[in-house]
């Protein structure tokens, strides 16, 4: 209903009746700027989205679980000119887990969803970004609490239902130094109890999925669990409900904490538990 | 500037000068529905879009160039119950050119954007549908000409700038059957001569590089020449433009001729000549 307070009194349209068209015109204005308001909050996003990557190329630098012998290997076919000009082709081999990347639910959870099977859905959508970088840069070993959560709802608000949430724990700026990044530069099986990286507490986890039913986890870090996790418990927790995780994320420090549309899309592997994931994301207008 | 004609007169305002604020509303009333619609076609993404996959999944199925020995091969590195519960791992190893993927520049001109230096906003943005498959289903040579663009032209207007032209061939529903979608059953050398399915013939991609300084092209067949071609000379052009390829692309019969909003994500391989390609579409609001 719209409440209209006119200052040109009834009396005036009383001897002026033709003028009741005026009135209505005011009315459809005031209606018009209502329908204008709500459309903007409808269409927030941009006709024409400037998107930001949150994506580490694939080469030889590419960080990889400390037990992956082999990384991500390009191979050559063909490089050179041809009788008709110019010609290069490559072909290449890669763990699924590594660099930026994709965890399907299967990953850690049987019969679970594989990356080709995982609706579009649930890779696309709004996102906030929690940045817990300051003290987390202080304590290699840090957990994400459901405290940080708190606290950022506190300054942002509720995060909304089928919410992606980013974690940012400025790791990422360390990206492809091993010994920065893992917090140990060794590899194979001697490196995993060296493993010195944060992640996300399985308590903020179970929250996040039981009081938020947030859609995504991701974070700029090599694995949800932290480097000293041995079994993996916010990995069963988040996987175990069906919803991907988005590892080893690039520029975060250019998100804002909220007004963020994602779109994550991983190499369509059917029956894959992950894949290279290329994922950007573009701010909505508010 | 407004230009606004008032069905009643100045006369009148001259005799109730207080009026003029119902007619300063009126001009207000105007420039709202003039801003409101302006906004309307600046903002015109729907603020949560359903997204259509464009892209074919990755498996033993996968269609390669024919003188690809090798397909996609995915190895098992971990599968089943550990003490703390199921894991799962894979590794994989493909061609970069095969199943839905992009063609970077630098694959048939020299010095060109390898993947991973494409910008996003040569990725995505607005897309036609130019559905040739009437003609094309018949005519497994078919080259796709610059009448066929005119023709769509004079049923749904000129194409702007910076758009993205996907052509629908309907050989799109034939894959991964081989001898439907490429003309043979055949591999390796001796199936290159017997190639036949449709393309994109030079004169076309000339035309529209030249006169409408598209942003990318992509269709629902192995390659952007057609099967006969020796010269790849449409490549040549396009890429020689530093504009991307986009190949075997699936679900284009979802589309409508126009309207639509495209996100093209490729693995970010560095310096790749192509690699594979995560291509998602949605409809924006009319
Ligand atoms: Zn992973
Ligand atoms: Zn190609």
């Amino acid at each position: 209903m719209i409440t209209l307070s006119l200052s040109v009194s009834d009396i005036f349209f009383y001897y002026f009746p033709e003028m009741i068209t005026v009135k209505k015109l005011l009315i459809l204005f005031i209606a018009g700027i209502t329908g204008c308001s709500q459309h903007y909050h409808s269409v927030a996003l941009p006709n024409n989205p400037e998107w930001i990557d949150l994506s580490h190329s694939y080469d030889s630098a590419t960080l990889y679980w400390p037990n992956n012998i082999k990384g991500f290997e390009h191979i050559t076919e063909a490089e050179g000119n041809t009788p008709f000009g110019y010609y290069s082709s490559y072909r290449f081999c890669t763990p699924e887990h590594g660099g930026t990347h994709l965890d399907a639910p299967i990953h850690f959870a049987e019969n679970k969803l594989t990356v080709d099977q995982i609706p579009l859905s649930s890779l696309t959508g709004e996102a906030v970004m929690i940045d817990v970088s300051h003290h987390v840069l202080a304590d290699r070993d840090y957990q994400v609490g459901v405290q940080d959560i708190e606290n950022w709802e506190k300054d942002y608000g509720r995060i909304p239902e089928n919410t992606i949430i980013l974690f940012r724990t400025g790791y990422g700026q360390f990206y492809p130094d091993r010994e920065k990044y893992f917090g140990t530069q060794k590899t194979g099986a001697a490196a995993i109890p060296e493993l010195h990286f944060p992640g996300i507490s399985p308590a903020a986890t179970q929250w996040l999925v039981e009081n938020r039913n947030i859609k995504a986890l991701g974070l700029d870090t090599p694995s949800l669990d932290y480097g000293q996790s041995q079994e993996f418990t916010t990995h069963r927790i988040l996987l175990g409900r069906n919803k991907p995780g988005f590892e080893n994320l690039a520029n975060l420090d250019r998100l804002p904490a909220k007004g963020i549309y994602i779109v994550a899309l991983p190499m369509k592997i059917a029956k894959s538990s992950g894949a290279p994931l290329r994922i950007i994301a573009t701010l909505k207008s508010s």
